[in-house]
């Protein structure tokens, strides 16, 4: 099946004028074949009146239909794997072996939804039966389940050209949930999201659904993305990206005559805890896998680690990372202006006052490959310069160096809400880590022990969220099983004659799905 | 116990300077002793700063624990219940009675956190455990729960002085969920406020907790209630009210350096739909029972049934309302404010054209006991005048005729966001009611079938809440055990070590939650 490099429209393939863009490849400058053509504000329209159309049907499918949905679209990503992975290498310089896994990742998560679509507990289902002779009013038959929230626009990420962009895990979750998916395709590799959107579009029909549960429009994020979000029939919104872009959409998300939820992960530097007991031998393997952590990638991971508090009393990690860090390569980086951003934000680093550069590694010249860096401070000047908790998107990290416990938690104290954090401790310092915990905790959605958190697991058990401005809501992930929650919500209904109660609700149970009944757990 | 008229900041009582308040009984305009003094911002921060101060601690106390202290505070109110319903009644012109059932429903929903707390379904705990050996890479221990997201501000509502005030919904399940609470009391009962909120402060000394865990605070709702939702402690907000008071808290909030939460249950018309086959012989009766439902308690409820949709053909409905109207008395409102906002609904509803009066009760004059009132319109008239969906507070309600299935359709699918929507069908309907059903589902966050919307139960399958304008966040409720997850958000740990695991996570499983361990769920 030949790329057709325009946007998909419930189906049909909708060419604009409303300006072009071509894949880039970022290694090299040069400029990929075919050209794809940009929508304008009719084409949002149509799309989201087509996902409008198709919501009450798409919602009133089964859990088995919508499972099986999800795994006929990891399949046909499956059928085009090797173009995929080459498309989005040359579009995003990320090496073909991390493409693979992200490919992975991506068909993962698909089925990971129709997993949680045959455990069916995202329902909610509780019954409490009719208490005709209860006293002083009988009780009426009062049932719950959660119904989804309607049509969802997501945004391509520009890191994940794969796994959080349009198949990725908004747009699985979203679907598992019964919602239509509008994708704003990401501008830095429409190639990639012209493939994936078509493998979508062929489940689509091969599952014999209404065509307006997918569409995908390439424009300009400020006129098709912010058109997106702000059109009634949208309900939901999923984003991964930049503070500022998902602060547009919050902003204009809150402003519309009917405010919808926002989801936007937007930015983390994950401070790093080191406790004395975790150096001394430790030190050269700790700082080894610091770095790697720290430039896999090219840093562009949002889980990079920028920050790391250190005890002022030992300069050997500082030391041994910054030779670390002085043996690393630079890596092409997924566009030219994303390097960019990294060298102004490396430059605001060189001139703040109190922070020193440590170690930088090797540019790779004209490959926008930008040399890792390496900086130190202090926890007096990291509390006093907020300006010092600004990601900066790339290999770049602050050590900071703390006096003793409770400088460190005076420190953390001062954090903005992050996606994780992670302790290096021995058991020495066990007490120490006890006493940082519930500090952590107020701050992240993840917490890890002795390992680094790069490397995001997709399971019941993950939280890729947090805080402020880490997310715009903490109260939810978009990663792991627990992303459904995002896009549903209760319904009750009270005295519904058997014949018209939906299939999750009827005592028959012919679903099978768990239930809470008269304040009784049943699986 | 005398009541002390003041605010009360961790477990002090605290005077201010910033104006003051008296209960006045809205039947007669009696002015009631004592005056309560208004405090400023000043005590915000000293509440939100104790509030903060209790956090952690309370946070860390055991299911058991809160679950006696939510008892502690039932039991220090059912010690107060005389001195309280009388206040509550002269101060809100709400019957004996009714008060009566309402403390009863304040002590029960406590009740029903300490019963969700034992259950603790609500800490969704989620075990992956280590998979050393899994390939390519291994995968790490990974547990998920939730935590409490910070001290809540709580807005007493004027129309339940005790189930959605002090100590209600919105309190309890706060307090359920590990949030310390901060009460802005409705200067409409600020001696129920006081009395109850004595004795939650009791019931915080007798249960050993932190002082900060509760504060009340008298003020203006401009200065005391705004700086409260812009304070940088608080971090989420449960409020039930008006349209306009409920949206600005919305802006504060969505204003904020960090955004946060706001749960308003705002305002909503409650459409009931009556179906051809309802009526005939039933006529009187479902008449008698509408007009009970829309004129008890001053029709005050926010499930209040303000919409009547009727088949055009039959006239029996309208007429016989009309006749059980017009014997109806007027009944005291909650404040003279409210019932002259009343009349002036009423009057915007006279001048509406393509509206017609039906019928009028009887005002009681004197006693802000306006007349009930019936309007009449048609489909056309109804989709074509936005403003006919703004709700009256009170009993007045609007019927509309429609001319079919389709008419009825159309008319229901221009409906904003409500509470609850109702079906009145008999088995010869039950397709035309199966039709609409996913209309309402689209619409509303109950559906009652052959039945009246006022009388909320509180029990796990109630949902209190639906889109916008009925609520600022359709995802939850705030009535019913599922409203504990308002105030919580995920946490994921990786790798940690047994010794610093939280209770909710131990592999033994001290607190015996409900949990689910690499995807299977185990009671």
């Amino acid at each position: 099946m030949t790329l057709v490099a325009s946007s998909i429209i419930a189906g049909h393939p909708v060419t604009g004028s409303a300006g072009q863009v071509r894949g880039v490849n970022p290694a090299t400058g040069e400029s990929l074949e075919p050209t794809f053509t940009f929508v304008d504000e009719t084409a949002v329209v149509q799309a989201a009146e087509a996902a409008w159309q198709a919501f009450d049907t798409y919602r009133s499918t089964s859990p088995e239909q919508r499972a099986a949905f999800l795994e006929l679209i990891a399949h046909h990503i499956e059928q085009d794997k090797e173009r995929i992975v080459d498309r989005a290498g040359l579009e995003s310089g990320l090496p073909q072996g991390r493409l693979a896994g992200e490919l992975g990742r991506t068909t993962g998560q698909l089925r990971l939804f129709a997993r949680e679509l045959r455990i069916g507990a995202h329902q909610e289902v509780r019954i409490n039966n009719a208490q005709p002779e209860r006293s002083p009013a009988p009780a009426p038959d009062l049932r719950q389940r959660q119904i989804p929230l309607g049509p969802v626009a997501v945004f391509g990420a520009s890191n994940f050209p794969l796994a959080f962009s349009t198949a990725g895990g908004d747009t699985a979750s979203a679907l598992a949930a019964g919602c239509p998916v509008i994708v704003k395709a990401h501008n830095a590799h429409p190639g990639t999201a012209g493939l994936v959107g078509q493998a979508v579009t062929r489940a689509v029909a091969e599952a014999g659904l209404p065509v307006g549960v997918f569409s995908q429009l390439f424009g300009a994020g400020s006129a098709v993305g912010q058109h997106l979000v702000a059109h009634p029939r949208i309900k939901a919104v999923g984003f991964t990206g930049s503070r500022g872009a998902g602060v547009a959409l919050m902003k204009t998300a809150a402003a519309r005559p009917e405010p919808i939820p926002v989801y936007a992960e937007m930015s983390s530097i994950n401070p790093v805890v080191i406790f004395p007991s975790a150096l001394g031998s430790a030190t050269q393997d700790l700082a080894a896998g610091f770095v790697a952590s720290l430039t896999m990638g090219s840093g562009q991971f949002c889980t990079n680690p920028g920050l790391v508090f250190v005890p002022a009393n030992d300069d050997g990690f500082v030391a041994a990372a910054g030779r670390a860090l002085a043996a690393a390569d630079g890596q092409t980086m997924l566009t030219a202006g994303i390097c960019d951003s990294y060298r102004q934000g490396v430059h605001r680093l060189v001139k703040t006052e109190g922070v020193t550069a440590v170690s930088e590694g090797q540019e790779i010249v004209g490959r926008n490959a930008p040399a890792p860096t390496l900086f130190l401070s202090d926890t007096q000047v990291f509390r006093s310069t907020p300006d010092l908790q600004e990601e900066i998107f790339g290999s770049a990290a602050l050590i900071v160096q703390y006096q003793d416990e409770e400088d460190l938690a005076s420190a953390l104290e001062s954090l903005q809400g992050q996606l994780t954090a992670t302790v290096h401790a021995g058991e020495q310092d066990c007490s120490g880590a006890g006493t940082i915990l519930p500090v952590l905790e107020r701050k992240v959605g993840r917490i890890l022990f002795n390992g680094w958190p790069t490397g995001v697991e997709v399971n019941d058990s993950m939280v890729h969220g947090g805080p402020f401005p880490a997310t715009s809501d903490s109260r939810t992930t978009s990663v792991g099983s627990l992303a459904i929650y995002r896009f549903q919500r209760p319904v009750s209904y009270q005295n519904i004659p058997a014949d018209l109660l939906p299939e999750a609700l009827q005592d028959a149970n012919p679903w099978g799905l768990p239930r809470r009944v008269d304040g009784v757990l049943q699986d």
